[in-house]
């Protein structure tokens, strides 16, 4: 294993060991460039089939995180996420697997024109080149991540979290053997061999070395990762989703929506946190019955509160909370005017809604709203690139450049302006 | 003239000054993300009614800079660039007319897919927000790139060279007034109203107020902006550029594209600053004699001063410099990969090209030379935005994520997800 070779004290300085590593992937990301398709789908089915015949040796590795961190007193939470059991790691092999069968973006033609001189101009897909993952304590990413990064075309250089060293190490294995036994450079996967913060801070600043890193976890991991980055980041820190129950709503569907946008899974960053009622809505307390008797907590304004005795009336930090959890806020506003304020000013531009059957509000809404996902009658909870058909996602991005929402194959790429001429010059 | 009030002692401190900018440009970039097409061509065709109305304040503001810089002792050349005439201000108000002709990006669909229980995706086209724009001692920046910023739906805020001030002052108040004359916001073009460089430090760093900074000038410039932005920069640092003349090039193509990539304008960030020979290239010392004959000094490697006693030998750091002069490197290489691999040593990834009949080793080149644009048997001179039929560009850029080569309309704008369902809720 050369990744382990490096974790020496030669190389432990952190910047040393990733301009090392760095290097490397630069190489490995030159030859993934131009990688036929069918060599990288080869690669993810080994890289597949490499996980299921090395299941026992991961399941033990996972089992000594899982010792290590009931010994560190992890919550059950966290040692939930860290777990891994057949079903699970046959979940993930399968998952690379699917990554091996999406439609290749790159060297996709994305517009293409002849100028006047009888210049043909066109723009195609070309990958980042390498990408930094950092992530925390579930190990499936590491397989998931290198997947979307490999068949993208990139170089991708993995750092993941302590409490899954073990696991991290055996699953980066068997992606490893899978681009070798498949003729594609071991190099193009690397995990960082040391667990100390120092290396993320040299991943974070190695520009020119990386081209994008993307984090994966919780809050504190991407506020930091967003605060010390000096390589550019596609992320989004938190997910305040708004979904706006109109004056014109079909009283059916906004309970329906309201509590499944709530309440099918409260941790997912697609969830919805905020609910606005237009004053003009006949039915509020319908939604409000619906959410409470679905398990969820309402915290509502003063509007709000007056209709039911089980609403607690929320404090001004409520609009700006990403609860993660069975308790929403739901605020009166004065229709879509006043939706769209509240929105302006508390949303985290992740995914808003509107339920309404006047088509003209609603377009007003999907145009005016500047969230990366806009909707109109339909559930928040659909925010994920399975769910938009891209296959699967590296992850969900509220910034504004590069690529918005989910993030997959295609958000990894970028392009080049290809020129063919037949000796023109410029008069 | 508000942003004039606000040049006092007290809000002379540069965070409070561009925090107030920023705030407001907000504001502005609201209402032009919806402007319609229709109103956003009016302001710009209004503007440049108003810069040809204004000529003699323009040209008056302009004389005003034209002495304080001869006083200053700036450089015959920076005062040409600073100097405006009748012919170059009327110039400068064709193009933001033109600008107005240009098809809008804003709104349209990148794709579109309906998913399989009826939901309805598409992604649309939405401006970037904010747009800073750094720049030297040319006044037609202010118009060019307010116009662009403009047109894409965004809100501009311009810092200029304090050598063009007054001129910048005046073209600013003539952008203003046609965007007031139609209905439209001034604050969509705000020009920062102190000359102090801490101004330029808080535009850098006015992460959530300003979405991208685009500077426009000299390396010095592009250096500094790029070592301190936290706010994400489009740009170029140099065009390191190179042009490969393969074995099987035609000699006739061959002498004509190495004359017109070095030498039709030495001064732009197209030009090309190396020259790659294959050394089964029958006839090297042609376009030696050619270059030389044209007025180039010529540099070259040991094979290559060994065909002609004009040539001088290059340095170690010729390779890396981009001369923006009548002088070109020129090395022998050992065929196609011996011109990748210096090209991947050597490039700053903005244009390079190469000259060959033989399509496929065309093909091999365009495929893996890493470079915002990749030429064949073309004139590097032909990197440039209206050449590419953008209409116009905001500059060209060499980073790898958002928008490569050259930037226009499209460039200046991102996109976000709209889902129009009837009622989905995720299982």
């Amino acid at each position: 294993m050369t990744a382990e070779a490096l974790a020496t004290p030669r190389l432990i300085e952190a910047d040393a060991l990733i301009a090392e590593m760095g290097a490397r992937a630069r190489v490995a990301a030159k030859i993934m460039a131009v990688a036929p398709t069918g060599a990288k789908a080869a690669a993810l089915r080994a890289a597949a089939a490499e996980l299921r015949a090395q299941a026992p040796a991961i399941l033990a590795a996972n089992a000594r995180d899982m010792d290590a961190g009931k010994t560190a007193g992890l919550s059950s939470a966290m040692l939930d996420r860290l777990r891994l059991d057949e079903g699970r790691l046959a979940a993930i092999a399968d998952a690379v697997e699917d990554v091996a069968g999406l439609a290749d973006p790159v060297g996709r033609e994305i517009d293409r024109a002849t100028r006047p001189n009888g210049m043909e101009l066109s723009r195609v897909r070309v990958p980042l080149g390498v990408v930094g993952i950092i992530y925390e304590s579930r190990p499936n990413v590491t397989a998931d991540a290198a997947a979307l990064g490999l068949m993208s075309g990139n170089a991708v250089i993995l750092r993941g979290g302590s409490e899954a060293v073990n696991s991290n190490r055996a699953i980066h294995a068997a992606m490893a053997a899978g681009l070798e036994a498949s003729g594609l450079p071991a190099d193009a996967v690397q995990l960082v061999p040391v667990q100390d913060r120092a290396a993320v801070g040299a991943l974070l600043r190695a520009q020119g070395l990386v081209d994008i890193i993307i984090p994966r976890g919780g809050k504190g991991l991407v506020a930091r990762v967003q605060d010390e980055a000096r390589v550019p980041v596609l992320a989004h820190l938190d997910g305040i989703n708004h979904l706006y129950i109109d004056g014109a709503a079909d009283p059916a569907k906004a309970v329906e929506l309201a509590v499944n946008a709530k309440m099918r899974r409260t941790g997912v960053c697609g969830a919805t946190e905020t609910i606005l009622i237009d004053r003009a809505y006949p039915a509020p307390l319908a939604i409000v019955d619906a959410l409470i008797a679905a398990g969820c907590e309402v915290r509502g304004d003063k509007g709000v509160a007056a209709l039911s005795a089980h609403v607690e009336t929320a404090a001004a930090g409520d609009w700006d909370t990403e609860y993660l959890d069975a308790i929403v806020s739901i605020a009166l506003v004065d229709g879509l005017d006043g939706a769209l304020a509240h929105i302006d000013a508390h949303s985290s531009r992740h995914t808003d809604a509107i339920v309404t059957e006047d088509n003209e509000t609603a377009e007003r809404f999907l145009a005016e709203v500047d969230s990366a996902i806009v909707m109109h009658n339909a559930s928040t909870q659909f925010a994920d690139g399975g769910e938009f058909g891209l296959g699967a996602e590296i992850g969900i991005a509220t910034g504004r450049l590069h690529a918005r929402g989910p993030v997959a194959l295609e958000g990894l790429t970028t392009y080049k302006w290809l020129v063919r001429g037949t000796g023109q010059v410029r008069p």
